[in-house]
């Protein structure tokens, strides 16, 4: 039986995995990027994204997880790009450039349909307009015998969450506090009987919790 | 130059520090002593208690440090007890019995008037109607040359928090989600550039984040 998975979702002390005011140029909000530096310090994170270095440890150990046996994403459309509404045109392909790190199938959840969009090393994205069921089925369809990744942002995997569709999730939790900003958890008041948890793994860095679903 | 400091204070993955539909017989909610099994487990806490065994943990080590240096407590009402409003009579001395665990002043903030309470093993419960700042003051003058915890609940430690009056404080996370309840954080954005964090501490049971104050 193929899993819906979460990795490597990020939350301050303070609950929030956005700082406050998100726009084109502060895409995770103010002071958000402090979420990401315990991935950004991992040699995982850095080969995925073509840059040398990085720490081989129990962070990495556990960001590079999220890299085995998935065979399609799902995100939500704040993180495949700034534009809202409608698609003025289709030159938008995504923040990552012609080769991005997928090497799968990418279903986009939005209200605006487009075309697929086929990009080069395997990524191809999909627009999904009819809801988070039919871009699971998709994805399912996609992954074959892979598993299905959430990749977020933060509503998305609400909207999955409070649907009883994720089958296990990797929360880290850091030591910022970004005072304001945009909530995973709060107003799912059924999750609590929901899922089990790995004993914690603490780094310097953050805390990692891994919950699968009983 | 002594400090004002919070510790042990534990939060659930989902952000809240105890459970729905707190009553006289759930004062931490729902669900919400799941928050305390990780200290429940440590010798410390269960020689506070007067119970046998505890685990010498590194959980232990941390909940320790709460014991030390400690001259007076500040606790919120509902800490003290269920009576709400006026009190009918003095009959109600505290959750803990004749021998409360604290052994030094306690100011107990609350909107109706009592005349303080001598137990025994030297805790004396003295009820603040004048508001945080004058609760600190006494609880200084009352603690000499060793600190002030702020003992909880949630309500008092937030007015602290928003008041900048806390210098140090040690939350736990826990491998546990309440779907809803009290939060300890939000709404506090000035929080966000006003502490510095030491490298988390992680055992099985929980995620210890210190923070020190800027």
């Amino acid at each position: 039986m193929t899993k819906v998975r979460v990795h490597n979702f990020t939350m301050s002390l303070d609950g929030f995995v956005a700082g406050p005011l998100q726009d084109i140029d502060h895409p995770l909000g103010v002071r958000g990027e402090q979420l990401h530096e315990w991935a950004f310090a991992t040699r995982t994170f850095r080969d995925m994204h073509e840059m040398h270095g990085g720490e081989v440890s129990i962070d990495d150990e556990i960001a590079a997880a999220a890299r085995q046996n998935v065979g399609a994403h799902i995100i939500g459309r704040n993180m495949f790009g700034p534009i809202r509404g409608d698609w003025p045109d289709e030159a938008w392909t995504g923040w990552w450039g012609e080769d991005p790190p997928y090497h799968h199938p990418v279903f986009v959840l939005t209200h605006h349909a487009r075309p697929s969009l086929e990009m080069q090393g395997g990524t191809i994205f999909h627009f999904v307009t009819d809801g988070i069921e039919s871009a699971l089925d998709r994805a399912r369809d996609a992954a074959g015998s892979s598993d299905v990744m959430i990749g977020g942002g933060a509503s998305t995997v609400r909207q999955f969450l409070a649907a009883g569709l994720i089958d296990e999730m990797h929360v880290a939790v850091v030591p910022v506090l970004l005072g304001d900003g945009e909530r995973l958890f709060g107003g799912l008041p059924d999750i609590a009987e929901q899922y089990r948890f790995e004993p914690v793994i603490g780094s310097d860095a953050a805390a990692h919790f891994q919950l699968r679903r009983n």
